[in-house]
């Protein structure tokens, strides 16, 4: 039996989740309704997934739920913001309860971690298609952005690269696997982990910021661009996970650096905010992998100095 | 030759729109950084526009631009709030630039003289869906909202009502008009007119609000419901435009309770707040259709007091 769209709203997506002081009227009326604390400025992203574009078409609506949440919330990580508030578009072919039910679980389980309030959203019919809209509270002149990294700052990533790329693999049958390691590197995919926390605490420290969800070549490329600068990264320092010893170490460097969907931080650093680096962040939670340089490009170097490139850019999101 | 996102973004939505002062930093990072005025609430909502959903498939690219704003600007206007920024969420099967120029275009038009910002966007392939989320400003508990309503307090409406369901039932070839009146209710069904305005001078006399998207009947139950209250209404009272009267009177009052689209607010007043109301609205920009009543249910009554039930309800989203 159809539901009606207040019928979704209603049931799904009005109640349990975290309600914010900041929200003065949530889900109901024509618009809700915030107040944005003192000295805040507000960074606001939007992110769109398409079934079969952004997830593969079998994906659990619990991992869709999650993940249209996680590629937001890395954006706000990115500027430093901490997560306030987002609003929900969701677009599918008809009100399956199973499906709704899932989407919510996962979306929930998430929006609780992050403590951010769901607003407001509309629910309509058509080919599956979610847009999530997030908004986040950042001090004045604190945003990390992209443009502001010199030469001679050191370039960071968090956590390792290219699980969500094997992980993309693996589903799509190109490689096979151990178990354990195929669920590892599936979860990545499917359930990043944005890194929010981490990104507040490089307020003040990173002279510029991203998050990865292009692949590294890519995203760096912006910062790059942004800041007016160049950049090497020496390969054997790419943070890679255990996962990526099961394939030659060729396709694992092409993977971390250009198959995306990793959402992790990278971020440059000046050497006189080294120190502050360490006191804010946990050692094994970060890497160095180059130094930006006044020479516009991106080098990746092998161990003995050859320059590699990477075999396919990072997504484009026009097909 | 296909256009990359990046290109997209750059070539048709990065340049010319109004640059507000409040938006700190636009376009091209990974969120945008906003500052909200001192006293003052942010109005937040989102509305999807699908193909085939919420416009005919022929619909040119310059209406589905315009459209897609003004249906959000329309919920702001129900808040009282003044427009500020937006994001834009577009999903479409290929970056075909004719299409996506027609429809910068149209979005541009209207957000020009809605002097609103383009801070944030995304762009994905898929079939054809635009979602965007706008933001404006309401000074603190100025809002107007769906709950307030009070026995006794005036009904009204902006505008005329109808007229986009007939724009409808013209392009779907259920009806024919002559050519001028063809052209005047397809613009109403394409160009909408949002009224901030008319819901920013609003603030502090209305006791509710709404806008009208799924018709009057469901639209004004939804301020019923919000402030425990009922409505009589009198169809002969209900303005309808010129284009009405080239149908049954029957249709028309069907039209103007049930098919939605209308975009014009519908709103109650308190009594002693009529003069005001008379000193911020020209005469013929709203009508009084009928009055709020403690018996809950809306009653919608021809002029010798029959009940009159309207053939469908407002449209539902979920199909």
């Amino acid at each position: 039996m159809p539901i009606s769209e207040f019928e979704v709203i209603t049931n799904y997506f009005q109640q349990d989740f975290p309600q914010r002081a900041e929200i003065n009227l949530g889900i109901g009326d024509d618009a809700a309704l915030c107040t944005i604390p003192t000295g805040m400025q507000l960074a606001v992203a939007i992110d769109t997934l398409v079934e079969g574009v952004h997830f593969p078409i079998k994906t659990s609506s619990q991992d869709i739920g999650y993940k249209s949440l996680a590629v937001n919330l890395s954006d706000l990580a990115a500027m430093g913001a901490t997560p306030a508030w987002m609003t929900l578009a969701l677009t599918c072919p008809q009100p399956d309860e199973t499906w709704l039910r899932g989407f919510r679980q996962g979306l929930f389980e998430l929006a609780k971690t992050a403590e951010i309030s769901l607003i407001g959203g509309d629910t309509t019919c058509g080919p599956l298609t979610v847009t999530i809209q997030v908004a986040g509270f950042v001090p004045q002149h604190c945003a990390l952005q992209r443009r502001g990294a010199q030469p001679g700052d050191g370039i960071y990533v968090t956590g390792t690269l290219g699980d969500a790329g094997l992980g993309l693999a693996t589903i799509q049958n190109q490689i096979t696997l151990p178990l354990p390691i195929q669920k590892f590197v599936k979860l990545r995919l499917n359930r990043p982990s944005p890194r929010w926390h981490e990104g507040q605490a490089l307020r003040g420290i990173a002279s510029s910021a991203i998050d990865i969800s292009d692949g590294l070549q890519a995203d760096l490329g912006h910062i790059l661009i942004a800041s007016g600068v160049g950049a090497s990264i020496q390969l054997a320092s790419l943070p890679l996970s255990e996962a990526l010893g099961y394939i030659p170490l060729n396709y694992a460097w092409n993977l971390a650096l250009s198959a995306g969907d990793d959402y992790e931080l990278c971020f440059t650093v000046p050497p006189q905010q080294e120190i502050a680096l360490q006191k804010v962040l946990a050692p094994d939670s970060y890497t160095r992998i180059g130094t930006i340089e006044s020479t516009a490009g991106l080098r990746c170097l092998t161990a003995d100095g050859q320059l590699f490139v990477a075999k396919q850019l990072g997504y484009q999101h026009f097909c």
